[in-house]
């Protein structure tokens, strides 16, 4: 399989009509966008071996609450990634609590925030 | 157990002497500053249940790598502090190189190379 | 006095009511969040000697403003903290205008934005 | 012509009533800012030879898009002026899209919803 | 007085032959670099009425320390500064550990590593 | 050609063995990251139609010197490869020093270092 290949059964196993969407919305601007991000971020990143996915969401949610808020929408699809893939509510509050200390506690709010907004969306669960 | 005395515990055992050595730094000019760091740093945050020690460091690592080279000094701390956590050099490897997709390729390149460094320093060892 | 409770003391004076509205908000995630923000960020900063309350709201006005509009909800807590520690809307406006130097235009435009609204929320006043 | 002429001239030229609208938005509370604005932003950069207005415009919409969401509207607003000083949407597309590598995927899809925005405003035209 | 002038009288106060050093050293790159800095920063900013001197410095010293080590060089001009202009060393100290609450602790003690600095080159001062 | 063989040809026009010193230094770690910068770096960004090569690398420029110094190797490898597309000394200053509206004036003059040292390293020519 390509990279490519690979980064599309992935992304489609996590985010199901992700590639299309992307098409759609940006292709007549930036052709190749999608395959671009699908190849990359998917083939090439989170289809790696050498670390879960698990662990791959928990590092991009700690990455994206210590940078602040400015990309507050891929934060919310990442938490919702990384529940897919494992991570616990409660592991989720913890890692971005702990980002306090590197991103601020603006930051750090502003992420937990996002991540309630997501965990609501999902329904009822005990943390 | 207060949380300073479970952070002191902590920080004792991850890294020796830390807390003598930032009092003697810092404490002239801000008194307070390494018993703050032990208490909230480590007993307050890296102590706490919810999330193992090396799940931890990965995500700090993550964070440290995606806000760029800024924090050169305490990325090499971190990644030297993951690997007595567990963390293999291949995983350390992996969430920086993801971390190219969030904080840019040179901020990646940058921390893989804090990482080599760090690795150097620790001797020899089959990746 | 425990820092804990030097901080809640400040904390209640400054905010009433802000603890218990972290711990409602916050608490069944990341239990001791509230107890952490109220012992470190109050009993461990703001409540230190060394500094006045007003200078160390004129500095954090200045940092986040100069940090982008990312913290948006946090620069706007502060400005109205900041006022009632005696800061004036001149002094105010003077700190975000000069934020222009370190964290560019657009961010300082953005900050005094969140501060006119502020400011309209406080009611007339002379500037 | 002094750097305040020559900015104003430009200003007046690029986005007409722009220094006014400042001036009625924040020259009560930060007297000068307007023509600072105008001094410093259009006649000390904007209007200096050795390099096209084009560029520049291309130059600022790669910085905002790097430097994240938090400048969204300065971004709207430049993308707006560089689209009169010439530049195409694809240009715009491509160079938003480019800087996936220094300032992160997530925030290069942020821009390019505020790019797709302003095309959206500007009404039918080929890509 | 013009705003060049005002600037410029500052700015000698403050840093004498600074706008002669900036002209020698970038003069032949970018023309008019060192008039715009001495008009802008000082003339339009440094020089306004409307906060003190001492809590211009207080401010800047705060947001560097925030934005992180990518600016030590003129975080180190800024704190030695700021001492001409009546900050404490206790005050300095205490402000960038503050900044620990919003830039995130690394960004804080690198920054008290700077201020060590300039203290050292100061020489021996009680504290 | 596929993506990769487009990025590998133009990688090697621009930088000479770049793909064979990223697989030496860090494909031991990182087994595949060469030949992903290869494809989406260059082959899936820098070739793309759309935009200039000179152009790209002005808006390459003009990013890493608003996002600070934390990337200065990469800046400084960006501005000689910028050299060879086409782009003047003047030029680089221009877009530089105008990314003190954006970036800060810190980040900017330090930029402006960055570009000194690689106009020193080029050897004498008239600005």
């Amino acid at each position: 399989m390509t990279t490519t290949e690979t980064g599309r059964a992935l992304s489609e196993a996590l985010n199901p009509g992700m590639e299309a969407a992307l098409e759609a919305r940006y292709g007549h601007l930036v052709p190749g966008l999608a395959e671009g991000i699908v190849d990359f971020a998917y083939g090439r990143q989170y289809a790696r071996p050498g670390l879960s996915l698990r662990d791959r969401y928990l590092a991009t949610i700690a990455a994206l609450a210590a940078l602040g808020g400015q990309t507050r929408p891929q934060l919310k699809v990442n938490i919702a990634a990384g529940r897919k893939a494992g991570l616990t509510r409660q592991e989720i509050g913890e890692v971005i609590w702990q980002m306090s200390l590197y991103g601020g506690f603006p930051s750090a709010i502003n992420a937990l925030n996002a991540a309630l907004e997501v965990f609501d969306e999902e329904g009822a669960e005990d943390v």
